[in-house]
């Protein structure tokens, strides 16, 4: 089942050469290996953001993919590691809260507790203090994309930890969430589906206080001015045309955002 | 003909997983493929900059390489998408003006409008409104590295929006250029080829209304001193050595940049 | 011997092509490469990070890996470019200082000069002036990672350029070392092995004349503190737990660091 790709989502960044070193450990162990990077630009310890990013990305690649996820504040404790098998592909993370409920809620999801000493066969090197994602998620993933190790060798079957992803709330009048994240253009992307958000009439959502009218892409706006949409991960993002919304209006991560349930008059 | 490289060049950035859902969509339809980035740190919308870059690097790939370049500030419109075979090379682009004369200009260079229409056997998904890139560039260019589709296949021909880069202009006196990009040692990268440039006798260039030596490379000048040069692109630039022209000049993309022409004499 | 792997390190960072075009023509000469990004976040010309990075990571990589690493501010001049063979992986770097003493001083290690005139079955191009990461150091790890030269065809043998990486000094009362590099958490990061460092007994390390407690890793640390401890790279660093001990404590690079030897009481 495993098709030979691996993502790798951190937040080690680009500047350092922890990226690099998990990839040398991967190959060595799996020289067919395909490894993508998925991004390593989560903010430091921003579990919730890397939560958001892999379950809406993950429909972008096949059957068998392998998808390591290492934002890992516990390094060095004795916080679990997870593999979950999900939507026919394969998760590593440390059980923080990392794995988002469309994962793990999703059907036939099956998770197991990484049981290092079970795993013999893999000739693991005792783990440094500081950098499991070379020394346990590397191999481990390595073996899972190979075909070496399945699901069920690793462990035994856990519940994870609750998603740290906040999901939105809905009272009679709004759907309420938030700002998870803010991609490089600056725009301010919301933990809000797209089933939330009725985009064929003239509607508005609330970003904080502030109005911004409902569209179906960027270029339906004037440019310069803020237009909120469905972006292509099925989140509601409010964004500037042809600007950079985070800088114009001075918000970020967190902001409240609220949807007009249909039927009610949108209120600010 | 093709070689199984596809390039990717946008202004996505790295920080957001948008580059690596692109490979996941490559990989999933070409699993042979080898992906490069060319770069993803082209500044948000800057059209020129990625046309610039994509014409200069494109040398440095083997015959058979399909190059991808989404900078597209229409994305979701109606701007059309253009695949165009120049230089034994394919390239993939928004008609916005990010192909480069040296490629639409090239012998033998034709160029079609991609009709999606036409593409049934690639099953593409409905395209999201804000992430062509994933959705139509990414099948499309597995598809042309592939071998599975060819130029003729994609649509009828057009002729390309003319680029946006602006080339330098000749007087009596002198090449008239600008900045055009400034690298990450702070050079200032500027639109006028080696070509222009006389490094052979002792001359100047003027940037901005200051005078600055032609060298051959950065250790022929003094460390801390400004010197021009032809660089690795054929571009005129100006460096600073062992520091950084930018900050230390204040001067970035846009800045004057004149040469003497031969015969003439330098006038400040 | 080679086993097809060639890693980059570079001070080239990834928001222009320098990379992607070094990928082009390693591709192009060796289409089965497996080229892995090791860093290129070096700081511009910062040739001793580079040293401790590359002697740092190589372990994680396979038997018969290739090394790349260019911070070159000599590029184009008279500089030589060394290929040094280390713990059965090849290295390949300008010759300034960047191969570290681990790699150069370890057992069976064999340094040559790379002389081009001698490679004319390559057919390289005539090297630009500013970048023969491209021009010569990309083609030539293509023809060492694929087996169509051998380290003694390249040249030469010679001794390198002694190392840039100051060590740490030892006398009676300490081991004194500074910090060489400060990773993406504001970690920072030193010259100083792990053998000199006792973390089985309760200690402390010095950070400029302050004394942080020895763990084991950072969740040892309660939220907040700082932290010395033996990171995954066998070098002594200094934390913030939850947090970034560079930005707190406006401190970076260059940071003299003394670690108390056994025996010796500390004092601050």
């Amino acid at each position: 089942m495993p098709c030979g790709i691996i993502t790798l989502l951190t937040d080690f960044g680009l500047g350092d050469p922890f990226v690099g070193c998990m990839k040398g450990v991967i190959l060595g162990r799996f020289p067919r290996a395909q490894i993508i990077d998925l991004t390593h630009g989560v903010p430091p310890q921003a579990v919730a953001e890397a939560a958001f990013w892999l379950e809406r990305s993950q429909g972008a690649f096949p059957t068998g993919s392998v998808h390591v996820a290492v934002v890992d504040p516990g390094v060095g404790s004795e916080r679990r590691i997870l593999a979950l098998e999900a939507r026919g592909q394969l998760f590593l993370a440390p059980d923080n809260g990392l794995l988002g409920e469309r994962l793990t809620s999703s059907p036939g999801a099956r998770a197991v507790a990484v049981d290092t000493s079970r795993l013999s066969a893999l000739a693991l090197p005792p783990p440094s203090a500081t950098f499991h994602g070379r020394d346990i998620f590397a191999p481990v993933a390595a073996a899972l994309a190979s075909g070496a190790l399945t699901l069920d060798a690793l462990g035994d079957p856990v519940t994870p930890h609750p998603c740290v992803l906040a999901p939105p709330v809905a009272d009679a009048e709004f759907i309420r969430g938030q700002v998870v994240t803010v991609d490089r253009f600056g725009n301010l992307i919301t933990n809000i589906d797209g089933a939330h958000v009725d985009t064929e009439r003239p509607r508005y959502v609330l970003l904080a206080e502030r109005p911004v009218p409902l569209a179906r892409t960027y270029a339906d706006a004037p440019a310069g001015e803020l237009v909120a949409l469905v972006n292509a991960f099925d989140a509601l993002e409010i964004a500037r045309r042809d600007g950079n919304a985070e800088t114009h209006l001075g918000l970020g991560r967190g902001t409240p955002v609220r949807v007009p349930r249909r039927g009610h008059v949108t209120r600010a």
